[in-house]
């Protein structure tokens, strides 16, 4: 069953196109996750939040993940972490065209 | 630009299949929902929360559905919304495959 985990927490940038050149190894990491079907990375300078939104294949990889990288963003300074983790409806998700595929 | 509204709050069921049922109307009415790309719908019976993730084609018809959501939630005697919007970018969330398209 997949999983969708919700990350976000406080962030002073950089942003946009600078944020992606200064993150993109980080990006290529989290691409060999183990489990990881996809994340989207998000960001938001007016109230100076980022985050991400990922979906895992089961809940143990997305577990492991949310440890390790909670871990991560601590050593990156991040004060706070705010984490959330979710069963995915997939009948009404369909209808709502949710891209849950692998 | 395309906006990532994430929703979350207190929920008390109806959960998996039965939740499914009862809501079927409302997420073909949400697939109807202008510039509205996809919706996944999350579910912790755990924590008793619940809540989706959308995709809007922009900021506009992200904040408008929020405003309609939200108040449609108190009238459902959700006490409480949980929301934020981001922006996404787009080189990060590609290199980790988020499913972004139309």
């Amino acid at each position: 069953m997949p999983i969708l985990l919700q990350i976000d927490f406080p962030f002073q940038g950089p942003w946009g196109a600078e944020m992606s050149a200064t993150m993109q190894g980080l990006a290529e990491s989290i691409a060999q996750e183990p489990g990881l079907i996809w994340k989207i990375w998000t960001e938001n300078p007016e109230t100076s939040e980022a985050g991400g939104i990922y979906l895992f294949k089961d809940r143990p990889s997305a577990e492991a993940y949310l440890a390790m990288h909670t871990e991560r963003l601590v050593g990156f300074g991040i004060p706070h972490v705010n984490a959330k983790l979710f069963e995915v409806n997939r009948e009404l998700s369909a209808i709502d065209r949710a891209p849950l595929g692998g």
